[in-house]
């Protein structure tokens, strides 16, 4: 029997999926399991975006431009210069997703064995696409006490060697939910400019900034205009993750072109996809006024009532819909599991991640948890319920 | 200005592209451009396929199961037990058209360095996610004079080295229109068992076999359930290379358990694509008949009609819907570009893919051009008269 490769055997699991058996045991059992486990939100796609597929005019299904329709294309330098963010059709190409965005771009901009820094926690699958493209993350320890604030420059500047070749921030963050400042962001930008590196920026939630909170894009760096790397997707923004329609944005010509052969050899990006992302562009304001307000209320629901119960603490987040949450537990995912397999309250009982995974440093985040507060209020309070009677029941609780 | 990675430098572009900027150039000039360069078919998309995705009650377009729908992963197990190919739903990753299967298999299977065996010439694309794997192709040359037909065992034997990890082959073939036997298939299969290889077949093509012909999947070599590899798409076998849905298909259970980390990675394949591709799974014979019926008589008018004109020669090809014919001009890559840039007859010029950079080997295929009969047989009459014409004029025929 032939050997797969090292690489496939170095491949990282998501930390997520680890709990799927469990969850599953507890459904056949009977349990309600309530997924605050994932960021599959129940927001309606737009309409705009359902009825251009269901109105599209298609005898044969045809390849679009490697790059993304045109008329797409057009339509996204748009709705950035509605965002503040002066991009032209020319310096986007249109991918399968944020996914394909990232790992075009990691390939384009490291060769294997070269090195990204990552503020962690951070979003479990940068692991798989850096060992897929055979690179390797260093990651900068962000802490729950600041809110998960950008780590100090001087942090970063430790980190760098001879092998860095970029940094990669996600902006509001997942799984922090936290919003860089434009102070924060001058200051990394600096350094990035200093030590002429790329820097890669995944903005996918981008519309997800309360209290009247502003995100700052990487692309307005001024003098960054070869470095900086934008890093989007509409799965979040229009809720329609399964489209699998991102972009790859960068004003490096360099860059772009090279980034092009790879989107080349793979044909084109998902053509019905492009069709239902053209249709959501047209999306009105009301839409993202009525899903900010009813996240808002969501992640005060879950943050407030996080943080009384009983040696329970979770910074307020300022962006995205995930919120990270210190439990009065020694290891989040014993206690995780152990909510799926021995525990329900009225037939309930909660999903989360554990945030251990989230973090490149071995042991660090065994008492956090990520919460993604994508459900309607009723089930979160459910879920609040559940979790303090959880606490309380829970045989290996520290307070 | 940040450096881009050499692997970035090394990607190659497709060998299609080079002319693109002469066609364009050729069309803002009136003429009328005769594409013959893609594998772009003009056949109409089924009916249940564009119906499945207009009546879909979507509200919130949610990721797919990273494996795919399992809906359609049972369909797609029916199919292939129709076509007397023996899979279970379970040996099935739904992939991002038959490219992202390519790159999935490359990487599973070979750790960069690794070498890959494939017949040449190839599909070019290969080469685009070999670099992006970081592997290396090792051709073995196979020959106009005899239709392309699998290279002797001997000539794979002499390529094997230590760092050769797999064979790959594609059957029915691009660019050469070729249909390996079953015994061709049977020997190639008793070296890949007793070199312990992996044995990745690109069956994409296989509804278009003519003249009684019947493709023999690898799946089905005896005693290589643990070697062979299927890699599958529906972009030309229900004309919608606009989906972007392949498959990634093997009995080899450590394989395909590797190959779900990397299709967890990047979540799941497009939604609206996959509801395309299982509403295509109704797609009744009649219409099957009809296509092939059409390419047939397609094949027979452009090659019958190239081996009539003086110093052509066009072996008839048994499958996909590619000829490669041999012209008598010494470079058929200056001969394209000046169909192009300097020639036009009634209007009309044609458009082809030299075949030069389907080969590995330098130097080889200079004289063969690859023709994709995938338009209306009027489209191809004229393209044919385009043709002679040409070679008429053509100041370096070589007869």
């Amino acid at each position: 029997m032939p050997k797969i490769s090292t690489k496939a055997l170095n491949m990282p699991s998501s930390p997520i999926r680890k709990l799927v058996p469990f969850a599953e045991t507890a459904k056949i059992k009977g349990k309600n399991v309530i997924h605050l486990n994932i960021g599959q939100p129940d927001i309606e796609t737009p309409e705009s975006a359902l009825n251009a597929v269901k109105t599209a005019d298609i005898n044969v299904l045809e390849y679009s431009h490697s790059a993304g329709f045109e008329s797409y294309r057009k339509g996204l330098a748009n709705y950035y210069a509605e965002n503040d963010i002066n991009i032209s059709k020319d310096e986007i190409i249109v991918t399968t997703g944020g996914s394909e965005a990232l790992l075009f771009g990691f390939s384009v901009g490291l060769n294997p064995g070269d090195e990204v820094i990552i503020p962690e926690p951070f979003y479990a699958n940068y692991n798989g696409f850096a060992t897929a493209a055979g690179i390797n993350i260093v990651p900068v320890t962000s802490s729950i006490e600041d809110g998960f604030a950008l780590p100090s420059i001087e942090e970063f500047r430790k980190k760098i060697t001879e092998k860095t070749k970029a940094i990669l921030i996600c902006n509001p963050g997942n799984p922090t939910g936290n919003l860089y400042t434009t102070d924060e962001l001058n200051k990394l930008g600096a350094l990035v400019k200093e030590k002429d590196l790329f820097l890669f920026a995944d903005e996918v939630y981008r519309e997800f900034c309360y209290d009247g909170a502003k995100p700052f894009s990487v692309i307005n760096l001024k003098g960054l205009e070869n470095n900086t790397v934008l890093i989007d997707s509409v799965s979040k923004r229009y809720s329609m993750c399964g489209a699998r329609i991102g972009a790859l944005i960068s004003k490096n010509k360099e860059f772009m072109a090279a980034a092009m052969k790879f989107a080349q050899a793979r044909l084109s990006p998902p053509t019905y996809a492009q069709i239902a992302a053209e249709g959501a562009l047209k999306t009105p304001q009301s839409y993202f006024e009525k899903v900010t307000d009813e996240y808002v209320q969501r992640r005060n629901l879950m943050v407030d009532g996080l943080n009384k119960i009983k040696g329970v603490k979770c910074p307020k987040p300022k962006g995205a819909f995930y919120a990270v949450a210190e439990l009065p537990v020694e290891d989040t995912e014993h206690f995780c599991q152990w909510l799926l397999e021995d525990f329900e309250y009225e037939g309930n009982t909660v999903m989360m991640a554990p945030v251990g995974g989230f973090y490149a440093t071995p042991g660090l985040g065994k008492k956090e948890v990520r919460i993604a507060y994508v459900l309607e209020k009723s089930e979160l309070k459910k879920a609040l319920i559940c979790l303090e009677h959880a606490l309380n029941e829970y045989p290996n609780t520290t307070i």
